[in-house]
């Protein structure tokens, strides 16, 4: 079993902000995060993928494939895109990192089993800065 | 004469907007940097101070010093905030990296005079992301 | 269950020295990273928390919080020191990568306890050069 | 147990092609990677060699004896080659990265075992490109 | 004036080969270098435009027309190619970095013209590794 | 006229500290870089040659041979040192990187002329973390 990686980026605004709460306990919970009128980041995501190798083509999966899929259902829905107001599946959710990776993995499990017969998505990283960054493996 | 250099970053908001345009315009010359929502960056910015070394203390310019003034000229005023909205030396400006670094270069090149006897600034440089990037010497 | 992450850095003197053994083996062993004066590095320490979002802040942590500990536990007492001389949790050994990993987690765990609920210290990773790095899961 | 890694690097031409299909499938499968006349990288190899610090030298595995150990076994025999026809244990097999890790951790494993008397190899990754990588843990 | 920057990369195979040379000066003078059967690198191309911000945009030039350009006119014909066999404007040349500028200079500097009123082409660089790169200014 | 650069690395220990004052305005001066025991950063050294292809090679100078200049001449002599107390050409100076510079130019220069027969050293940049860096000319 061997895991590939492709990554992928984008660029979009956000503000941390729970609606059910004050203004007040918004900007002491999330401090400069909470700025009313949104701040921004590039985005890297790398999307996993763990299988077999075919032993006609040597891939896992064919990464030309993973990144149009990547980039169908994920990029051309977030990139230059405000994550609390034009993304239809973050609608009511925090904008956090931690939401955004369940949502891709919700998203991209289906898609990527069509496109790797004996792989499946394995994990997913986004960056939010080169110092910030989360992971997930579906479960 | 030497060159010395500190980075500092900024994660912000804005959009590419002429207001004497319509929005069919505004679509058309920027395209999904046009979104209404905003998208948004991790800017780093680069500033260059060219002078003689003190032979008292090896430096140019004390790059602590030179952090301090980045950080409260510039960077408390743009980050996590939203370049057009929110930044009042950006107002009635277009929120390129062109604009951003003619700002900057208006705002520190005093207080770096200030903090280096025998230096100057010499270059600002703005990346919005690690593949568009600006560079500006002052003239 | 999610994994996320904060990088913070750090730049410090050691040496390799076993002080039970002659400067014969210590060289013959350790080869330049025993040289007598030191030398040093800037290390990059990333710290992995593992937990469930909460689902009022859509986080596993507060990284901010999380960065405050680590600047004040780890960053404080490591920056701009000799590993080998000024850090007390060192003495007496070894101020290889391996041990110094071994240190933070001890010093980490429980102060990452105090902040998240539901998560724990899952990882370390510490970053001599960019070529040489190590992992610790803490057991 | 911990994990040590040791990256290294180096530059090869290859091509994506299965030489029991027609020119057209190769094409239609590989795309550009199909290209007869070869293209090429600059790959980075991270070998992961996890075990228990040895309580006299604080070292998993001496970085200076894994660094040695995978340029005569593997750098040497790939750096400005031909992934295809130059090298030897690749002959007749697809030269994907997938493919290239799995004879790597071959060749690898009992030459790292030699080095680390508590330790084993562990994981291999290989950059194709910084966005496209592969990893595998032996099994 | 400002100078504003792009980058794109491509991957490509070569080997440095003097056809008026024996073979044994070739690999005297080029080392592994000139290994017959090529090999290759992941090369980065930034392109450098100099001029003043449009007053309307904000811009020097609009950096998508700027990476079209670059794309249709470089990458689209070194990309997943050999540099020495593929690509026209090499035929009879060393494939060498100093000499892939002075080609791409000659072939930008008029595309450039045509997108930017006020501005130029001011510089090329590029990278065929992380450590090794050659810069031109056109003259 | 092209400009070839050539990055190689160092690891080194070094403090800031005036031997003409007392430790109270090194201190105040220098801050933590004035610690008794050292730091230590990962520097990195590009050097810059700048003449005109040699039509025969293709090349401003050759690579290998600029390496080894910079090895032998500079790296052998500060890596895995102390820049104070192991440096010979550093005795009695401030161990600041704009100090650095001025010695590695005045070594380099000449031993790079014989390496080139058309080209000179241009330019040395050192980087003494990846947000703290210097660039010198020679003059």
């Amino acid at each position: 079993m061997i895991q590939i990686n492709r990554k992928e980026h984008f660029n979009a605004a956000h503000k941390l902000w729970n609606p059910r709460w004050s203004e007040e306990k918004n900007k002491a919970v999330f401090g400069p995060c909470a700025n009313e009128n949104w701040h921004g980041h590039n985005f890297e995501l790398i999307v996993t993928v763990k299988g077999k190798p075919d032993p006609e083509t040597g891939f896992v999966v064919d990464l030309k494939a993973l990144s149009t899929v990547i980039r169908k259902e994920i990029i051309a829905k977030v990139d230059h895109k405000n994550l609390n107001m034009d993304v239809d599946f973050m609608a009511g959710k925090m904008a956090s990192c931690e939401n955004l990776v369940l949502e891709f993995w919700r998203i991209l499990e289906p898609e990527v089993a069509k496109i790797t017969p004996d792989g499946r998505l394995y994990k997913l990283t986004l960056y939010e800065t080169p110092r910030n960054f989360v992971e997930y493996y579906g479960e």
